[in-house]
């Protein structure tokens, strides 16, 4: 049995769970995860039916994007999850979709500002766009650029890669991440969400701001980091 | 067996009719009733997975959110709720979601105006959005002043809590409540739904009116009160 | 056995595929039909969860209101669906719901436009909101009054029952009819279809025109009257 | 055994699955498939339920629209299907649906503009909407015409009919196409998810711009031509 045997299953899980939330049709959308122990990325094969996708399916590359193990392509998005990986690395897991709502703020290229604690509980402050990629980022390495202009806003904006887990590309779709596959499967799943909730406060009011700063500073640290109280952190089961 | 069996089961089968019916994702949400007899709350554990969550998993805790029975932490939210549960004697069930139209309106800071029969069949007048919380009440008991405000906005505005029994906590999002935890739960699927109807008039005529006041009598005492002739009331099954 | 007990069985399963088609939640929205030769209707209990309705359940009333057959209240609307048998020999099967973009029209206060084929194969012309009840209709003969003022409409403006088998009782809710329960079921299923894509018509256009009179004849005239060639109605199967 | 068989047997799926991804409700949309080589057509009978629909219901027709074999009326869009396999030999299915958003567009007489990627990896340019139809088109050979109004329109404005496999009839609805049925199912499922997003972009973003040109250039030749390299292409699986 390969020894990337779990990590290729628990990625393929991921990339069905995506199926499951609504988040995917067709072949749009992959998920991967990083061993970083082992310098290795499993992820979706390229074009390939979510129902006949099987675990032999999943590709095994090295953070150059050769492929370690599987017979198929890796997605073709794959150098844009490995720019990411290289760029921080707090995270162990990179989810792409295009999913409705979080796509369609990307085509208007607009921020999502936090109007409420639904925001606020998993990302600390707005989810940007970032800016749109040049004419020679799009036609020469355009994957690889795709993640470099996620890497350049956070760092550019002095964000927290772990404080807000996406970031929309313009004109394109969402990135989400987390400390492994599920959890970027998870803020995929918010992010959408978010983004619909947004749509609908702009048409109850379309001057509506966002959530008072200690509102927001509340919700997300009640938790996240060292003060967390929510959930069943201080408790065994 | 615990004298709370019978309560933690309505508890949580209240809790997971909550996802059947669409109102809540992930681990958002929670319901809760009260045994005024008994001086105990049961309410949803906190950040439990709904797939997972068993009659055991349930905390049963007192007037003061001592824990009674039960190994886990109670939802964060359970001084909210027994905040509504001290304020208001009427009430026997409480519930918390973050369900999609009623949170963006909480967001937006609209209250809810009462547009048709829908709204009217349920919900007595517009459905209010509370003040914000100030800084200092969010810092220090934020829970149990989120449970506060709501208490507040009623009795400033001398509104019947049974009559309107669903408020939104501004830039956070819906409580519901009523005279058991289920229907705190209908109350909660009527508001969505209220809630959708209202974006969408909005859109049809963006200077819809409300109902004829006597319009929204009639639909509303029909229903409720001495007078109400809908359903079975008058004959035995 | 009852002599009503297909027209029961018709009458259930009827209201049955409302909830269905997505049409109803809760016990919102009541299908009837009419048996003119026995000179009886048979309609939804007041109130009972669809779910747990059963044969027996459903009522059966003379044309004036008066239980025949029945242990239970029939459903609170009665009275519209006997104004509506009455002034329209046509109609045999009536359908009251609160379908979500229906309603928000009806509360809008809107007439729905035609705006293309999908309406024009089904509706001739704008389905038409009613006049606002007046406070003595409300107070007295409510839902008489609701039925009537439909047909008010309908006579006031020289409409074809059949032609337009729907309205809109303003800051109410849709009623739809045919010539049997089942055609009243498929007719709500398309007004609320059309509903949703008026909402976003003028979403794409808050400018857009009504369809070509030539262009709304011809879909509707190929499905109805003498001429229509739609279907399978020339062929035996 | 009917020497149709296959091409039956792929129309009743195709048209089955339009159905399945909430395309089509009732009676409304049809999918059909030529055989070049033998010269026909098999397509939706009219009118039918697609529960009930079975493979021997299909009909096969030659290209000017005489039934071959079937006992049912082909749909009454058959002429309009073979208008497009006569002007366009690189087709090979053709498929017309009243789905919810692209019907709306068509309704507010827009083209659906290339917002984004998803829009750009499956058609070139934007999705056009035709002129209307005159009085003169509509009440004589009607669905001829309405096929024969799209051909128009792409040779008016020389579009490349593989490259854009969607047009929007004015105040009608969206016909799509491709290399087979299914792929002509599938850009109607794409269709629709764009048309989606596409509101949706506006709803942000009231002065959204079309994706730059050359991001649209990359994402459609990244998937089709010569130098595509999404999927599997190169890999013997």
């Amino acid at each position: 049995m390969s020894k990337y045997q779990e990590l290729k299953e628990r990625v393929l899980k991921a990339n069905k769970d995506l199926v499951k939330a609504g988040l995917v049709i067709l072949t749009w959308g992959n998920a991967s995860e990083i061993d970083r122990n082992l310098g290795v990325v499993a992820i979706k094969p390229s074009g390939v039916s979510y129902d006949e996708m099987k675990v032999e399916d999943v590709v095994v590359t090295d953070l150059e994007g050769r492929v370690i193990e599987g017979k198929l392509n890796p997605s073709s998005d794959l150098l844009s999850h490995l720019a990411l990986y290289k760029a921080f690395p707090e995270i162990g897991g990179v989810v792409h979709t295009h999913s409705t709502y979080a796509t369609a703020s990307a085509q208007a290229g607009k921020d999502i500002p936090c109007y409420g604690t639904t925001h606020a509980d998993t990302f600390y402050g707005a989810i940007p766009v970032t800016r749109a990629l040049t004419k020679e980022e799009v036609e020469k390495d355009y994957e690889l650029n795709s993640g470099l202009v996620i890497v350049e806003h956070f760092k550019n904006n002095n964000l927290d890669v772990m404080a807000c887990p996406a970031a929309l590309i313009r004109n394109h779709a969402p990135f989400t991440w987390g400390k492994d596959v599920f959890k970027a499967v998870e803020n995929s799943i918010i992010l959408e969400e978010v983004a619909k909730m947004t749509a609908l406060t702009l048409r109850f009011n379309k001057d509506a701001e966002p959530a008072p700063q200690y509102l927001q500073d509340k919700h997300y640290f009640r938790k996240h980091g060292a003060n967390a109280y929510y959930g069943q952190k201080k408790i065994n089961r």
